[in-house]
């Protein structure tokens, strides 16, 4: 990183409208991007584009200045859409002939390898509903149980809890103790979901299977029965859906349980159509599995047969889900990153794509979310998955960051690491893994604190700090997505002791105290555009605080977030515009302008957001 | 990066055989690997590996430390190939709880991206007789003339010169200007080959062209009769084989000359079969080409005809070549980068792996270079090309820190940026560019001070670094690349320029005071295999030196480059062992071991290089 004056000062660009005004490209076209450039950087005497085309990078011509605004030099030059996907970075030389890279990890004195470089494509946005949304996951067993339930006959692997038990986190009972919530029950609940502020609801596997988590399905075409059957699944999209909300289900690719249908045709009988769906040895006794997890049989994608049946085409089980009387809006993919993927084989992408292919053909205005547990941004681009997760570029760095260092859990949700990481090392992660998503990807993401497959985050962080985490949750570019639960300040060691049943009547203690943060986050984050859609520029870091600046053309959304005291949180003024007018949408805090510098003095656990106008129109 | 008290004791992890023994691993196979990691780093509680596994990531069980030598904790784990590509890191934890991740780009406080990952495979390596060689690149037109030349008649396009005129490098003529080289003068000077300690002759291409660079070929299945034709190639290779001499042809796989016969036969001829061959538009009058250069036609590689004549099985151009009576010993790709890519098409890939088969189904025992412009670490992985160019990694870093600040040509011959970089910026680039190919590609890619496509390095450096280039290009891991005439001290302000005919005779004045050093570093590694194969470390930079040693089991060797004088270099003795016993090989350079330290003070363009035993057997 180059030295500068002030973090505030760094050149910046991103892929947000602001300086990419056309989000939808096509292969051929020209494309404006502005960038800009403060004037304290020095004299500048070029700035150039390096882009690629088909595999080799030129410069572009240079940029024009187009105008000056607050000290910010804003340069426009184009590039050339010569392929589906192109990637750039800026060179900026000084009239003292000294230069500058610029790339989504910052500003650089020498060469950056291609692989840090910009990233936009032309394949085509996610639905207009997912932009903007925010997501609310329910795990069907632990959300909530209608009348219906008690009545229902269970399996034999099912182990009854009531809806006050614990929840076995770990050994015996874990996959087997069922609550028994329902999708009535989740029906019934719907207006929670509306109070709060969420727009999709995302179910985790409601097909019958071996297990309370339903990843190891037994069938593809009929929802579990215990569950309600598929005339509870209709009702409840019908209901939603009258409501204003979408719904999405959750698919497993990779693997299939080993009670499903299919490897049951299969196993131990090699003359089966559906010999050909699973890695098979051994006359049919032997296969491959997740993790080595037995009763998680890995499908084998190299079957033609297997794709028609599962993926391609209005016959497939990707399409008949979509399809009335169910009519789903999507499907988040299990294991994404892992499926059609084993020693030499990789149908990683040709699967993604024929799912999404698929799902277009029947209703183009469907969402496909990836599962990636790590550094997805070089894989997924959205010509097959539109989003993933961002546990690299933001679950994970809001843990480090808001980490209890007094409490004494053993854990591992977030992988191992530095805890209680400075506000500074969060950017820098924040960087250099979302930096390289093409901004559509960033934009759809999924932000989450915590998901069935993780600790909550409540649980081991400093206490208060979910609120901090909601804030930048839903001001950070991405959806921000809710695990149920998280409103009522469950707790959770684990992923597995974390799918908490909901104590709508209080048959647990909870604290309901962050529904209505979420509910005011997301009616902000509804009514501010520019926490959508707008560029993400940081103005501070310490390490107790961060400062960025969400700016699009009609307003900027100015967001502190500190972990401890910061008595020195200071930028300068013409780092920004429309400080002087700051309206204060969230903490009541005081923004001061003092001289030429913008200042404030943070508490412990500190959320200010304040709306500025913009000097963008 | 983390601080540490010294650069010399950062941790280290390469994939060289003293950190990787198993070079040749198959999948399903688990894999040694070790890390050194210095005592003054803290006390290590554990070490871990993070390697992938079908798109997940996961830590496999802890390293074991298997011995302590000279201050360094060696530790040993395993990786397992669970696919043809692994990418893997190592995670460093103290006993005070904080952390550290090793990847290729050094030591990091805070999670890192995939992307920066080491990278290994089970790809095969590339002939034996590629490690460990020295290429000489010769640019057919400009080596040498035999007597049968004057006797040739020239074609239409060509403008006769003599072996002294000066070389066009820019506007009309310049592809034009003929100076008649010729196959049978470049065997007649082999033995300058052998004298110079090079084993690989790598031809520019040699089909009929209508050009004197030969990269718009009017046919691929004969030798250019103004280079002497079949014979004079089968000679010449025969010849050299004899001289225990290696030789490699030139082909354009992204397009032809549009004097091919193929494209002849198609252009304005839609019915043509060839038609199928290019992308042709408006009845066959319109086509894409190289960069918009409507003589190089671009190839359409949807055609399995064109892949069938020209890549795929025995009887296709890439096959005919390496077949008796020509035996070539491999192929370097032109523009390989961007063959097969254009708009939404992508073979690049397919068309790579295409001319690998073909040449393993004739000889298993040839070698393929893929001609890539920039960062091509992601790209090149030896399933297909076994090496690539340096451009970014090795090239342009020694032309930016060698670069002579009194000159005054006005040049882009290594791109937009810094000159004068500091050496410790030269290491920087070298890491992130090198680190993450696997070290069998790096161990293969090509260190080139300049090509037919460069101005030359000489003319742009300061006076007299080239013999400290040279040293750098035979000590960093990679096959040193000599462009004919850089031993004779040629000049060339661009690519074109720098095509001089070799001065013989005292055609054009010279300076071969190279030629020894050359010969001189090339003995040297000869001799010191690890040179060839030996782990990169790096020791200490500054603006004015580097230091790095290159170890194996059985020795090692240490390297100082100085561009100035540095009066202060010096890395703890416990950085490396042997020191007290350096025996100099080159440079006549006296290293002082004072007390704890190991100290040198270097002059200006200063190039060193000492034999230490190794404490690693």
């Amino acid at each position: 990183m180059a030295v500068i004056n002030h973090l505030a000062h760094t050149p910046h660009h991103d892929g947000s409208t602001l300086y990419v005004r056309n989000q939808s490209p096509k292969v051929g076209e020209k494309l404006k991007l502005k960038v800009r450039i403060h004037s304290s950087l020095g004299k500048v005497s070029q700035v150039l584009i390096r882009q690629s085309d088909s595999g080799e990078n030129f410069l572009a011509p240079k940029l024009k200045k187009i105008y000056t605004r607050h000290g910010w030099d804003w340069y426009e030059g184009s590039i050339e859409m010569f392929n589906p996907q192109v990637h750039y970075r800026f060179f900026i030389e000084l009239e003292d002939n000294s230069s500058f890279w610029l790339n989504p990890l910052g500003l650089h004195e020498i060469d950056q390898p291609d692989r840090d470089d910009f990233k936009i494509n032309t394949h085509p946005k996610a639905p207009k509903w997912a932009t903007g949304s925010v997501l609310y996951q329910v795990f069907p067993d632990r959300f909530a149980r209608s009348t219906a339930a008690a009545k229902r006959e269970l399996p034999d692997w099912a182990i009854p809890k009531a809806w006050g038990d614990e929840v076995i986190g770990q050994g015996p009972g874990t996959s087997q103790q069922l609550f028994g919530g329902d999708l009535k029950g989740v029906e019934e609940h719907l207006d929670h979901l509306k109070k709060l502020g969420a727009s999709i609801l995302y179910l985790t596997p409601f097909f019958p299977a071996g297990s309370n988590h339903r990843y190891d399905s037994s069938s593809f075409t009929q929802v579990d029965p215990l569950l309600g059957g598929n005339k509870a699944l209709s009702d409840l999209v019908k209901k939603a859906h009258s409501m204003g909300l979408k719904v999405m289900g959750d698919l497993t690719a990779n693997h299939s349980g080993d009670k499903h249908e299919w490897f049951q045709a299969a196993y131990r009988n090699p003359k089966a159509p559906e010999s050909e769906f699973y890695y098979f040895t051994n006359k049919n006794s032997e296969y491959d599995s997740w993790w080595g997890v037995k009763s998680l049989p890995k499908f084998n994608w190299n079957s033609a047969e297997l794709k028609r049946r599962f993926i391609l085409g209005k016959q497939s089980v990707v399409a008949r889900w979509l399809k009335a009387p169910f009519e789903l809006d999507g499907w988040r993919i299990d294991v994404a990153n892992m499926t059609g993927k084993i020693r030499g084989d990789d149908f990683n992408q040709e699967v993604a794509r024929t799912i999404k292919n698929t799902m277009d053909e029947i209703n183009p205005d469907t969402f496909l979310i990836g599962e990636f547990t790590s550094d997805a941004a070089n894989l997924v681009q959205g010509d097959s998955y539109q989003s993933t997760m961002t546990y690299a570029n933001f679950t994970r760095p809001t843990w480090r960051w808001l980490w209890d260092p007094s409490q004494e859990l053993e854990e591992n949700q977030m992988g191992p690491g530095r805890k209680g990481i400075s506000g500074t090392q969060f950017m820098q992660l924040h960087q250099s893994f979302a930096g390289t998503f093409p901004w559509q990807l960033r934009m759809h993401n999924l932000n989450a604190l915590d998901t069935h497959d993780t600790g909550r985050f409540k649980t081991f962080a400093i206490q208060g700090a979910q609120r901090v985490a909601a804030g930048l949750q839903f001001t950070f570019p991405g959806i921000p997505m809710i695990f149920a639960g998280d409103e009522f300040g469950l707790d959770g060691y684990n992923g597995e002791n974390s799918r908490t049943p909901i104590p709508w009547n209080n048959e647990r203690p909870f604290d309901s105290s962050m529904i209505s943060t979420y509910s005011t986050l997301a009616a902000l984050r509804k009514k501010h555009r520019a926490l959508v859609e707008g560029s993400m520029r940081w103005l501070y870091t310490s390490k107790e605080a961060m400062v960025f600046i969400r700016e699009s053309k009609t307003e900027s959304i100015l967001v502190i977030a500190a972990r401890g005291k910061d008595r020195k949180i200071e930028f300068p003024k013409d780092s920004l515009s429309g400080a002087e007018n700051a309206e204060n949408l969230f903490g009541n805090g005081v923004l001061k302008v003092v001289g030429g510098k913008i200042r404030y003095e943070s508490v412990a656990l500190d959320l200010q957001i304040w709306r500025l106008p913009s000097a963008h129109r």
